[in-house]
């Protein structure tokens, strides 16, 4: 059986051994869902950045580039962190440099790591079904907000601890609470999510449909997997 | 209304501004809840030290040295981390040095807070009535794992918030995941945590008296609080 193991937040990376597991990082407001929204709709890689500038430079080597902080889109980038913005025809076969303020942080810290794959609650049945069929024990990343935890990218994990219960054994106490929190919230997830931190943070920028995507599940049948510098299906 | 914000591992702590809070440390099992024990015994004071070898040290000064890593009492100390041995006639007056595997470290890593106190269930309702007359706003420490996150000291911190919750504004995410999390499992905490790691860690070495009492509610209606270097009530 799998041994199954959740880090809570990108700062307690130093924590756990990552060589012989497959990484899922998740940040599902909105940088794991964009990324498989993105994929799904054929673009053809995302090249993930933590720095900014690293990948605003990749403009010139015929990117898009996709840049989020703090919620909004970067000045001077082609795209920002709203999953619709990545359902776009222009934007079939397409690269893209991407960086936002917490997935791809997370993304840069679990380099080393045997495999990383992307999840959100968009592909979570896919990705239950990828990792069943695979050999490695798993980590899933919450990548947080600025190095905090959250409740959304914790509910997935919970999400996916059940979609795999008979498949791993739970290693520790965070994905036993994942699992607890996930249960308790699952029957209506928005509700549950009102007084979440970063949920209010969205909601100010008026971005309540993106929210209620973000939380649908298995909208789509991909898996973006890392190969090199970037993600792909 | 005050805030409060939970630290879910002293791996954390560089994420929060403490200068003007108090910090609550909690190491349910079982470094808070020794030393509630032993300063409502009648113990008259304890320094808590990160380091084992500074703590040893202070045999020579007239302490009584309690040390514990991994659970286990460290040869050569006078006590180890059991609640029961502090309830002892012969320690009444008596200073002790204290060292523990997590504790003591989430202590260390609280210095420079405005306020130092430590929580346990043992003095639940003490300690929240302490914070409801005080006027800082609070930021609860768990001292987990080895830095990992654990459930039984996220558990106290959601018991904590719901006893203060008419007096609380809850910051970020951490502490509304607490206090979901305390309120599954209060009616029965003992069969929540059974598969909690260090609960399991703990059984191993036959100390579920231990556990049992480390999950009482308001046994002591005493505040342990840091005054320059060392606990006192």
């Amino acid at each position: 059986m799998k041994k199954i193991d959740v880090c809570l937040s990108p700062d307690l990376m130093h924590l756990y051994k990552t060589d012989d597991r497959t990484i899922v990082v998740v940040d599902i407001l909105r940088a794991t869902s964009c990324m498989t929204t993105a994929l799904a709709f054929g673009i053809q890689s995302i090249t993930p950045f933590a720095l900014l500038e690293e990948c605003r430079a990749k403009k010139d080597q015929g990117y898009f580039i996709s840049g989020e902080r703090d919620g909004k889109k970067v000045e001077g980038f082609d795209l920002g962190n709203s999953p619709f913005e990545y359902m776009d025809e222009k934007l079939k076969g397409q690269n893209i440099a991407f960086t936002t303020t917490n997935g791809t942080q997370a993304i840069a810290k679990s380099i080393g790591a045997r495999e990383i794959v992307i999840g959100s609650f968009l592909n979570l049945s896919a990705l239950a079904k990828y990792i069943r069929q695979g050999k490695n024990d798993i980590l899933i990343v919450c990548a947080g907000w600025k190095g905090r935890f959250n409740l959304e990218d914790t509910l997935f994990a919970g999400a996916l601890i059940e979609s795999l219960k008979d498949h791993v054994e739970l290693e520790c106490d965070a994905p036993l609470a994942s699992l607890v929190l996930y249960q308790q919230a699952k029957s209506n997830m928005i509700g549950f999510l009102k007084d979440a931190s970063h949920v209010k943070r969205l909601a100010n920028l008026d971005i309540f449909e993106d929210i209620k995507f973000c939380l649908t599940a298995d909208h789509f049948n991909v898996v973006p997997v890392f190969k090199g510098s970037r993600f792909e299906i």
